[in-house]
């Protein structure tokens, strides 16, 4: 079937990332390098607007606001936490019959592929041809086929950046540190804090994943063993670290309409571990607890170069295949090569294969209750890009004379 | 009284800043330069260095050891939060003379100086010919006769750039942000957060700061007023707010030697302030908190250029005027020099200036409740230097058609 004639609109939806605006620019500039897009459409806010018809003419943007927004963190169309209804995915679809909607690009995380799946299967039981494709964006580096997520390599970034500073911070003051690393069931962010690790006796020295459960008394032991060799310890752990039955360490009330549980915006979980560590080791020990929180997906002067071109990429990607009829529906996919150094190439999946779907760490990136295998920084390095390196003293000894 | 020969020593002190290393560096080279002295120094962990006997040897190091080292975030030489006692100064004399140190540099904030300040007293009261120096640091931007203090212009960029970004965010997908920033007495790295702003409707939209007392009724009441009219809303707090008796909005009981309450490493303030949003605007409204912590001290990869070259002169400066003997003690200052732009000049005051006082923002900074005066950004926007500006799409509305 070839690629209909018609406009274009595109929306971004979960969790913003420091680079999902670089795959919003690049679908609007695939858009509009092809001759079947009469006009490139943007949805306020995800689905919302669809459904509030509240859509924005992004062809009448210059080439200078563009490349502005690209590299202007989070949603530029803003975002929405919003999983629509069946009623509500039908109302889309006379939204793009009245718009003439032919191609709809959603840049977002499982839950997005899973809207535009549904929002696909729709349309073709109503023939009518619009194409549906998912752009992926996440921190949470969560999803399934492809190698890894644009915005994860950003995010990593600053987590790799952040605690290699705190580390610092640490080793100038003693005791203990708990960082705690956005990441609900996958604990990709969290292991990038080892790229920070530089010397022998650098930080993170215990980090914790959800792809393991968490044992809060071997935690305290872990850490009382570390803090009595060393005088300190800091310590990485993922926001939706559990025990073996799979209860959160800590939990709070609020759900989103996908049926996720808040762990984020809150230093709950940090000062819970916090307090943990101050009966195990005693009151005075110093013992602090920072959660990153949202700069880990926003700040936008710590950006991987590699990943912001990626997401630029994904985004084009999405929009050529779309208007060149080669896929009909499909989610971009990102993959490794390796020979002779790493470099990316973008292939298109099924959105069923994307589609609410989770990837976690698999088993050779992990090394028992505590650890990450060196595996992962391999892994990891490329797609968050040379590190700055901390320089120590050598500490060459004064004798004593008193 | 010309300058003595002998040994010179370094110690640094306090909370670490992304360029206390550039002042180490500073006191190095200067030093290195003189004739007056023959060993340079390190007292490892302060005062307790001193105390211990824990001293290394800084002039053997490679001079790309030390420009690594200068660009490292936190205290190379590891830092201590003590105040010595009258014994522990008189000991510390002691391991002075034994080591015929002649000159002592401490890098740290106003209970540095105090510590510089009554070792000078004990010293001259002995005769014993050391000279006594301070040289500034501190985020918190608090010391008294300096324009400004070394490592609050980088603690600034981080905090205005983390705002920018979380800004962004919060406009992605609306609701309330509570973002808590360090300051226990002073506002002036909370105020920072102003610099984010670019567009009319950018946050932070409230800023609250030690210097205003809190009220919380109020708060609720502003807070509300611009969720209405925004559907968001960002504020940036102090740690240090207080209520109108001078009681902290909340405080935890760990206090450190120099008396100090611990306010950083958790996450407490801005749950209980997103707690207290959640009660005047419903449990339903996305309220979320994030404390910046010890990334905004630690976070090497948002340094201000201006702030680590003059943290590198201070340090030049403190070891020029002393082993010039154009000054038996001190603390240095910097000066703002603004025809035609912006530019430090750098001088010595004596240490009873700048022992133990703090230096809050003056009134012309403060805007009522919950604001702060245009005026403040340009006495900031020099010391943290040119900030990425976030653009927005214009928005060019489609007409609803369905």
């Amino acid at each position: 079937m070839s690629a209909p004639i018609g406009n274009a609109l595109i929306g971004q939806s979960g969790g913003p990332t420091a680079v999902i605006n670089q795959s919003l620019v690049g679908v609007i500039e695939g858009c509009l390098r092809s001759d079947r897009v009469k006009g490139v459409y943007g949805a306020v806010h995800g689905v919302e607007g669809v459904l509030g018809e509240n859509l924005i003419d992004l062809g009448r943007e210059s080439a200078a606001t563009l490349e502005g927004v690209a590299n202007t963190p989070c949603a530029a169309l803003r975002s929405v936490r919003k999983k629509p209804t069946e009623e509500e995915c039908a109302r889309m679809l006379e939204v793009f019959q009245a718009h003439d909607i032919r191609y709809f690009f959603y840049i977002g995380g499982n839950d997005s592929a899973e809207t535009a799946h549904i929002l696909n299967q729709m349309a073709v039981d109503r023939s009518y041809d619009v194409r549906l494709f998912h752009v992926p964006k996440t921190i949470d580096n969560d999803l399934c086929v492809t190698d890894h997520c644009p915005g994860y390599g950003s995010a990593a970034r600053f987590v790799a950046s952040a605690l290699m500073g705190d580390n610092e911070d640490n080793r100038s003051l003693g005791g203990i540190k708990v960082d705690v690393i956005m990441g609900r069931h996958a604990g990709w962010l969290t292991a990038a804090s080892t790229l920070a690790k530089v010397h022998d006796e650098d930080g993170p020295h215990l980090v914790y994943v959800p792809e393991q459960a968490f044992d809060l008394e071997r935690f305290g032991d872990e850490v009382s063993e570390i803090y009595s060799s060393l005088g300190r310890c800091v310590i990485a752990a993922s926001e939706g670290i559990h025990d073996a039955n799979g209860k959160l360490i800590l939990e709070s009330q609020e759900k989103d309409s996908h049926g996720n549980v808040q762990l984020s915006g809150t230093g709950a979980l940090g000062d819970f571990l916090a307090g943990r560590l101050k009966e195990v080791l005693g009151e005075d020990t110093r013992i602090r607890a920072d959660t990153f929180g949202y700069l880990q997906r926003s700040f936008a002067d710590c950006v991987s170069e590699v990943d912001a071109n990626e997401a630029r990429e994904v985004g084009r990607m999405a929009a050529r295949v779309a208007t060149s009829g080669e896929y009909q529906h499909g989610s971009v996919i990102i993959k490794r090569e390796e020979d002779p150094t790493y470099r990316a190439s973008f292939e298109v999946t099924d959105l069923s294969n994307v589609a609410k779907n989770t990837k976690t760490l698999p088993a050779e990136f992990l090394s028992g209750h505590g650890g990450i295998a060196a595996s992962f920084q391999d892994y990891a390095r490329p797609l968050v890009g040379a590190l700055r390196a901390p320089t120590h003293l050598s500490d060459y000894p004064v004798g004593t004379k008193d």
